[in-house]
């Protein structure tokens, strides 16, 4: 089956999606599974997160102290061959577990995704430059 | 002629190159003529700067205000039909042309770079995650 850039446009927004309703949920397993073993995570004033290991441990961290709601915006998708480039626009809700004011973050990701020999899309590098609102 | 990887791995190489240059000399013609037409630069905090008139606008300011020094460190670059992305770890020498304390910043930017019809490859979109050091 040969696949159009819509189709492989569409499943990038489902992995989007599903990236953001399993973090609601704290499900971080489905989260993992939509991730690259070789995973890079560039933030401004951080070493760079290498792997999905490293970026697990981090999430498993982070879901046990808070709650969060995300909300994309994706402004564009470019599939070339195996890649995908998103600019996404994303607004997140961070709420503490054990009570108290929730916090607001907001700004632009841009990511690359990887298709797999499967034909699944996973996220392979991820600019994230959201901060606090 | 067909371009191999590696020919186009070097040319982004290349332009990474000729923009710390053209940076450090004030050079901003040399500087926008890198970068497309339709280009987005993504920052923390900041809204997208959409198209390089409205990047040439804040570039024309800082070069009048700053003597910009750079070294990149190039992570990886991968070539996907006519789009390239290029993680790159930064650092920039910042000194007042009025005098003064330089500045250093260093940080990652994932950048995605096009390949125009003619051969030329040019900044498409950039995510910036430097911050002071």
């Amino acid at each position: 089956m040969i696949m159009t850039n819509d189709q492989d446009n569409e499943k990038i927004r489902e992995v989007v999606a599903a990236w953001m309703r399993a973090t609601a949920e704290g499900d971080a397993e489905t989260v993992l599974s939509l991730i690259a073993e070789d995973a890079v995570f560039l933030l401004p004033g951080q070493p760079p997160m290498r792997g999905r290991e490293t970026f697990a441990t981090a999430l498993h961290s982070t879901l046990r102290q808070v709650h969060i709601e995300g909300e994309p915006d994706i402004q564009e998708i470019h599939v070339a061959g195996n890649y995908a480039i998103c600019w996404n626009q994303i607004s997140l809700t961070v709420t503490p577990l054990q009570g108290g004011p929730a916090q607001r973050r907001a700004g632009p990701t841009l990511s690359v995704f990887r298709k797999e020999p499967d034909g699944r899309w996973i996220l392979f590098r991820d600019a994230n430059m959201l901060t606090a609102v």
